[in-house]
């Protein structure tokens, strides 16, 4: 399984980001697409491009972000290749992964009747993204500090690769929002689908957020960077995908179903869809 | 064999070179290395980032030279990921290619002895962007735009690489300049070698360039973008090593020799060694 994915200070991340953080969401938005695959990482290489104002200590903390992150992960560095930039910092990642033949989970998967499920939170990370672009929500300082770091370094779902690989039929990760990426799925697999919107799951600083803010759903639901994975699974398969992602500490939620025919409908509890104004992030 | 390399505007290219040109050069400066390793190239991953003022126009010919260099050099495009940049076109390749098990040509593996061979002519992309910089020699248009296209455009030695692994001791593509690059083989090889300097396979142009002044034989030695091979061959092997190449329609020429020792000499038609103010292109 062969993945690239590069961030670029200012688009994905803010310039005065801790290099450490940096060099963690470089590696874990890859990561979190091998995860979404089922696949188990095996190592990257990295393209770095740097502006000249850049010195040894932001580089020895990006270094040491990265050592981290590959004994966390178990995802060794190949290789790489270092060039100065008269642009912001570029930190381009080329990933391997490997699943046993054939069983790599695909966007294309899902049939009629599969149940949907979601990892960890949706939401968070748009949020906290929000807040340091000023939101001015009334949080606690640890609601704040949750979302916000989010944001700065992405928490991948390796941990249930496996159990993704065995028990779904199509998977993706969400980095674009969920709204988003799921239409994606949903049309790569020619199949319909309803969110039931009461069913996602949701941190409590989000949900003190949309207490304060109905309609940052919408925030929610399109506003990127989750990284978590959205998959679907056959009835009879998901209880024993419950377990098994129970088993490696990571939640998971079923937070609706897929039907015949086409598009990507959240159903409020009031049971009308949620309209959107745009249909899922785009960093263009 | 995994490789990645990126070129950025306004360090790699000039942002108003073409965009099929822009495309061909960050592939072919990744296919240059995997020929030094000897690896057939198998495909690779495209990680593009491009300021919002890049419209379909450029994205096209982008395109279109892309395909056409993949289809040319049998490197297909497996995947890639695109973002905007507030910065220059960046483009970041990761490239893989092939060899049979344990064959891979390294830097080092040169011993006291082997010859040292260069394809090619070096040189003539440094002299290249020289010009584009204002360099004011008087040469013919032919041999400005002999130059000139060599720095738009590296012609890498792929065709070569079988050659290179089945007889290559030692070897590497000489992208920072040739006096640099091989300086680091030596290294790498722990010994040291002789170059001469009147062995050097040069172009009419850049010979007319060194004729009007010589010591642009700096900028040939340690100006960079060359992308030919340059790699060490045991005695025995060197005449099969040259059939092999003039088999695959590529110029390799003998320069020197591999001796006990460290450094790395260039030796003038005076017998001396050419003294250089410094020792490799470096775009940092």
């Amino acid at each position: 399984v062969l993945k690239t994915d590069a961030i670029i200070g200012g688009v994905h991340f803010f310039p005065n980001d801790d290099a450490g953080a940096v060099a963690s969401k470089a590696l874990r938005v890859n990561l979190s697409d091998l995860a979404a695959k089922g696949a188990k990482p095996l190592g990257f290489l990295l393209s770095l491009a740097l502006p000249k104002e850049i010195g040894d200590d932001w580089l020895g903390r990006f270094a040491e972000g990265l050592r981290g992150d590959a004994v966390l992960f178990g995802c060794p560095l190949f290789g790489g290749d270092t060039d100065r930039t008269p642009g912001p910092i570029t930190v381009s990642i080329a990933m391997f992964g490997s699943v046993p033949e054939g069983t790599m989970v695909r966007r294309a998967g899902a049939k009629p009747g599969d149940r949907v499920f979601v990892s960890g939170t949706v939401g968070d990370a748009a949020l906290g993204l929000a807040l340091r672009k000023g939101a001015a929500w009334k949080l606690s300082d640890a609601q704040r500090q949750h979302l916000m770091s989010r944001y700065l370094v992405p928490q991948p779902r390796n941990a249930i690769a496996e159990a993704v690989r065995s028990h779904a039929s199509a998977a993706m990760d969400v980095s674009d929002g969920l709204a988003g990426d799921f239409a994606k799925l949903c049309r790569a697999s020619k199949v319909a689908a309803e969110i039931e919107v009461a069913r996602l799951p949701l941190s409590d600083a989000a949900k003190a957020v949309l207490a304060a803010e109905a309609g940052a759903i919408e925030t929610v639901l399109t506003g990127g960077d989750d990284y978590e994975i959205v998959c679907t699974v056959r009835p009879p398969k998901a209880d024993s995908f419950r377990a098994a992602a129970k088993a490696a500490n990571v939640v998971v939620t079923e937070i609706g179903q897929i039907a015949a025919g086409e598009g990507l409908r959240f159903i409020g509890t009031d049971g009308k869809a949620l309209p959107f104004r745009r249909a899922a992030f785009s960093h263009f």
